[in-house]
């Protein structure tokens, strides 16, 4: 194998962190064991200029000698192939994995997302927006809590699956109205930030960022405002 | 092989056909030219019972043998497998198509779709939550109008990942506001809808459709009050 590179924002405010995207891969390379490094870049708006990398000016990226990957459910299926732990070969539960991480991203996630840019946004409820946005993650949920009532793991085992389908719901308990209506939901989260890759790829993550606050000259102007 | 089976609803109403997720399916199929045949079930509303299968309650799922897919991403990553024409194998190829599938099916058809959502709530403009899914759309769609002034496809030939970004590029066009702002996004749209297999894939499941409402008793209580 070659060396692992993950790349991240050198610097981000205080309100993402815990939750930039490069965790995702952070804690599936600890599930796996697989030595890497950490490459930044500044955010555009600091003159970052990546986006022949990740063309949405977004992290994470990986590279793995000549292969570059973006998008954390991509890199989490090409981190798979390295690991039994993330990623099952036997096809009847690979199929099951991969359709539980797409599931995650693109059946969930949107829905929590779309949710929090909302409340955000100064809404602040009875708009049929909102309403209709608040529909759409509680049909997500109830489906959800559902599967999550009767099994630990999405697909049998822990997998890749698991890590998109657990920080999408970290997303929904701090930015998106909570899981106080979906107990099953909630238990899940704590189940999968209780494991010690989480909490190793947690504490990198939020220790990277606490070092770059000390790293920044007072008076530049890229310095937070606090 | 063992024989490919495309589960999908029986019935639909007008809106969605055209845009119904076994199409991503079909048309991988077709590009492909790998034999299937089609399954249904009732909506939900109708009867049908396949959480199992599907936990959100949508369509598609493929089966194939003792393999079952759900989600379309994954059934075009399955699919994959069985051709070059859809997935390249060799692997920094290969790392840039699903980096693309997963960019469609997470940076932007969760914006179109927020989108659409909003529009369709009966949200009639103005609120700064729908203000703010628009600049989500708005967003993703200068980053893929940049990408797609300069390439026909997105990973080099076509892939998977241009039957998943061009039909999301479609639901922007027809429920999301269009994309008369972004030529190169249009452009994209109709390159990929002009190959033979979407033709084929598009026409079967608008056929499908129409056969169904041939089929549906009048006076049946699930027969749409047109």
């Amino acid at each position: 194998m070659t060396e692992l590179t993950l790349t991240t924002f050198a610097w981000v405010p205080e309100a993402p962190r815990g939750h930039v995207r490069d965790l995702r891969v952070r804690w599936a390379l600890e599930e796996a064991e697989l030595p890497y490094r950490i490459a930044t870049v500044p955010r555009r708006e600091e003159g970052g200029a990546y986006l022949d990398r990740q063309p949405f000016g977004q992290v994470p990226w990986l590279t793995d000698g000549e292969v570059s990957v973006f998008e954390s459910g991509a890199i989490l299926l090409h981190l798979g192939a390295y690991s039994e732990a993330l990623l099952p070969s036997e096809p009847p539960r690979r199929a099951e994995v991969t359709s539980w991480l797409f599931a995650a991203l693109n059946s969930v996630e949107p829905a929590a997302l779309a949710c929090a840019l909302v409340r955000f946004s100064g809404d602040t409820g009875g708009s049929p927006g909102r309403e209709r946005i608040e529909a759409y993650l509680e049909g997500r949920l109830g489906h959800m809590e559902r599967v999550l009532a009767e099994r630990d793991w999405l697909a049998g085992a822990f997998s890749v699956a698991d890590i998109a389908m657990a920080d999408v719901m970290r997303v929904v308990e701090r930015f998106a109205g909570g899981l106080d209506a979906y107990p099953g939901c909630r238990d899940y989260i704590h189940r999968a930030t209780a494991r010690p890759a989480f909490v190793k790829a947690h504490g990198d993550q939020m220790a990277h960022f606490a070092a770059a606050d000390r790293d920044r000259e007072p008076g530049s102007p890229t310095v937070p405002a606090t």
